[in-house]
Parts: structure tokens; C-alpha cells; sequence
């Protein structure tokens, strides 16, 4: 197994359980769990290889992201209720499985031999469309936009890391290992501490 | 004209009117109607092409599908106002479509040789991604995550019964009529007698 | 550089400023502003380039869209306070980028040797699908389903402006200019002066 298939397995993995949630908030069925959990984990990935005309798509050369995704799908359908707040954890998947996406994304740009920018931009578009779209689908307001939260500048910390790092040392593995910590560590201490960029911040907030 | 591009048509016709009508309950004008129509009939076929790679993508290469959704976009814009509910309208044209789209989507899969796996998902995606196009854009709950309905449950019935009944006999044709009858009488029993899978329950919906 | 890619940067500058200004309207910091810039900036044409299969997406083959965007979010970041009403803006940068993209997806679509409907969903699609994905993940009504606005059809007249002008002059710079007058000019009738097409009045709206 390759880094980057193991990394996207990691990625599927860990937001299938939060589509899976968000599927618990909507009260759907269990295929539906499946299908959200599916749409969440395999995403980001899709966009990406679509973009970069990586055929076939990940999960249509092999599977077993969609088998990870439907068997995560299913062990929460029946766990779920054990949750106290499932929000909290969809919250926390996401935080997790954010930075393993952004490694996936910007391995597999390497790989196909992208320029500087379209790294950085594949680590975030992975890393960020599969959130995206399960929150658009679930109806619910993306995390990606709640005011004074990291999330897409987290993404971006963990890709640029990965391009850092690969300027002093030659090991991939390392600048994986440098671009997950990054992102991770951002995007936690977002949510624990409050840590934050200066946002925007206007006279009235709708105007 | 091949059984894919007849069911194909069919399923952008049925969209198409449902997509209409959502653009009649949105006001807008008779352009705008042929916009959503579109949008809804062409958006799951057009995921399935270009997940699968298959170019140009089917209305592309024969535009006929674009000319019948504005067809049925005008037709809707001068008689919509004749109907009593346009939403109970809407929700069964779509439950009328959805099985024909499973199909098509099913039987391009079979076609461009997919394993069981990915002939399940591009039917579930191409049934399902027209409308949750329509309910995104126009800006309502999606239909398809309207808890104990059956609706990707559906979907997913549908393709496993076109692949099942490919193990026993070795006509298409039936195997396809398999895949409709499933799906719309699982959708229709949904909608008319409250049938539906266990639902998860939490104790607080939005915890 | 040609009149295409001269048509993208400019698309790209004005769809970015009002992504910019809409991500101020969700108080992100500058990566999300950044983010948002790109999405509605490069989402029209991306969607554009995967349906015509031109390879590589226009910003992967020259990342100066992506500086563009990214310039134009850093500078709204820091001017967006200055502005009376971000959302009379939003608009109306949004009401001449349309325009344009119209204007560079005809051309894209003519440039492959595309069939006349094709040429013209092409100018919808590269004009419209921009500020959709904006307004969906800004989790805003889109623009686009307004009612009583001309969005769609302005595009469509813009897309059928270029064909019919070329009929009548050999010269493509002439054409683009009456897709981007006509176009612009409906659309900026609309909001000035309520100028709209008859749209559907139904007895109960959400019927």
C-alpha cells in the first residue's frame, strides 16, 4: 500500500463517521447513513481527481474507500445514540480527518507533477470539499464559514507546511507527517482555546 | 436509439418538469425555468459521465436532452398555475424520475464495464444527484434528506435489483424493468403508506 | 495573451472581489476570504473546462487566475469596511462579472468547435455556476433565483447576442462585445429599473 492510498483511506475513514453523524442528526435510515458518509469521505478526493484528470477516481480503481465508508456508516448508525453531543463530534471528526485530507491532496498533486500554487490549492480543495458538501447536503451551515474558527487557513497552514518541509528534508513521510501536525494542531487550537486570525469585521454583520 | 439513450431521455424529461415546477414555486421567469429544468435533468447524468469518464458527457454529444427539458420548462411556465399542489406534484414527478435515472444510471455502468460496486453507486448517484441539484439551488430542504422517506433506500434497491436479477436471467430489458419496478414501488409505497426503514432516533434531534 | 485567457482574468478579478466581499458578509479571516475569492472566480469556468473536458482546467495550465483572486481578496479583506452596503456591491460586481464569463465561456465552448446549444450553455454555465457556488457556501439565498430579476435570461441573451452578431460580422472581438453589452445591460436594466420578463405569479407562492 502506497502513502497516499493509505492516507486516503485514513481521510475516508475518519469523515465517513462524521457524514455518518450528521446522517444521525437528519434522522435518515441506514442507507442514508451510508450515502452521506459516503458523499463526506470520498468528496474531497473526487474533486480533487477530477481537477487534476486522475483516472479513473480514486474510488472507482479500488473500492475499498467506498466499503471503509459504508462499514463506518454502519457502526455508527448503531452506536450514535451512545453520543452526549453529536455535533461535538461530528466537530472533532472533521478536525481530524481535515488534515489527513490536506496530506492526501497535496501527495497526489506531487505526484501528478503540480506546480507550487496547485499543491497548496489540492491540499485545501481535498481537505475542504468533502465537509463541504455533507454539510450543503445535510443542511446545515458549512463549519468552514463559522466566523472566528480556523478551518480553510488551517488547510492551507498544513499544505504549506508540507512544501517547507520539503525544502530541508528530502523524506516525504516527514513532510506528511509535518503538514498533518500543522493543520491539526491549528485547527484544534482553534476549537479548544479560541485561537483565531483577525477576522473581518464590519459595522453591522449583514449589511 | 440504444436502451440507455431512451432512458436517459425519459428521466430528463420527468426532471425536467419537476425541476420546472420548483422554478415556478421560486417565481422565476420562463428562462429561469429552463435553467432548474435542466440543471435537474442533466445534473445526475452528468455526475455519472463525468465520475466515469465517459466524454463528452451524454448531452454533449447529443444535445436532444437540452431540448427536452426546455421543452418540458415552457410547457410547465403556461400550465403550472392548473395544478392544486405543486409541491405534492414535484415530489411525485421526482419519485417518478428517480427510478428511471437509477436505471440509465446503472446500465452506463454495465456498459463501460464497472465492477458491482461502482454499477450500485453510479445508479444511486445519477437517481439522486438531479434532484439534490433542483433543492439546493432553489434554495429548499432537499427531498432526499426528508427523515423516514425512503429515498436513497430506494435507489439502492433499485440497482441491487438490476444486479441480482442479472445473476438469473440474461436479458437487460428485464433486468432494467427489475431495477424501475423496485425502486418506484419502494419510493410510491414510501410516500403513500409511510413505508420506511428504522430510522435512528435521538433522544434530542439537533444535539 | 489571447482574448480567452484576457476573459478569464477579467472574470476572474471582478467574481473574485465579490466573493471577497461575500466572505466579509461571514466575518472569515483572509484565507477564507482568499477561498471564497477563488471559488467564485474560478467555479464558472472549472465547471466549464470538466463538462468540455479541456485538459488541464484553465487555472491549473496558468495559476495567474489564482493570483488574481487571492490579490483581490487581500485587498477587500482591508478595504471591505469602507463600503456603505457590501451587499448593493456583491451585486453589482457580480452584475458585471456575469458579462464576462459569459462572454469567455462562449468563446471556450466556440474555440472547441462546440454545436450552437452547447455554445450557449456554455455562456450560462460559465456565468452563472460562479456566483452560485458563492451563495450556497456563504449559505446565502443565490442571486441567481432572485425573483423578479433578469440573472439567467441575461446570460442567455448575452450567449445568443455573440451567436446571432456573428452571423452578420466575421469579427470575434465584435461578437463579445455584444455578448457582454447585452448581457450587462439587461442585467444592470433589472436592478435599476426593475426591467424583467413576465415571471410565473402563482395563486400561493410556496404551494
Amino acid at each position: 500500500m502506497t502513502i497516499l492510498t493509505a492516507l486516503d483511506y485514513a481521510a475516508v475513514l475518519v469523515f465517513a463517521l462524521s457524514g455518518a453523524l450528521a446522517a444521525s442528526r437528519a434522522q435518515l435510515d441506514i442507507v442514508g447513513f451510508a450515502f452521506l458518509a459516503s458523499l463526506t469521505a470520498l468528496g474531497g478526493g473526487t474533486v480533487r481527481d477530477l481537477l487534476l484528470d486522475r483516472n479513473p477516481v480514486f474510488w472507482i480503481a479500488d473500492p475499498t474507500p467506498l466499503a471503509i465508508a459504508c462499514t463506518a456508516a454502519v457502526l455508527v448508525f448503531f452506536t450514535a445514540h451512545l453520543l452526549e453531543s453529536r455535533q461535538a463530534v461530528i466537530t472533532w471528526l472533521d478536525a481530524l480527518a481535515l488534515p489527513i485530507a490536506v496530506a492526501a491532496g497535496v501527495r497526489a498533486a506531487t505526484e501528478t507533477g503540480q506546480s507550487v500554487p496547485i499543491i497548496l490549492i489540492m491540499g485545501i480543495a481535498t481537505g475542504c470539499f468533502g465537509g463541504l458538501l455533507r454539510d450543503i447536503v445535510a443542511n446545515e451551515v458549512p463549519l468552514l464559514i463559522r466566523t472566528g474558527k480556523l478551518y480553510v487557513t488551517a488547510a492551507f497552514a498544513g499544505a504549506g507546511a508540507y512544501l517547507v518541509s520539503g525544502l530541508f528534508w528530502p523524506s516525504d513521510m516527514l513532510s506528511l507527517a509535518a503538514c498533518i501536525l500543522v493543520c491539526f494542531t491549528l485547527r484544534a487550537g482553534s476549537l479548544l482555546y479560541g485561537w483565531q486570525m483577525p477576522v473581518y469585521k464590519p459595522r453591522s454583520p449583514r449589511s
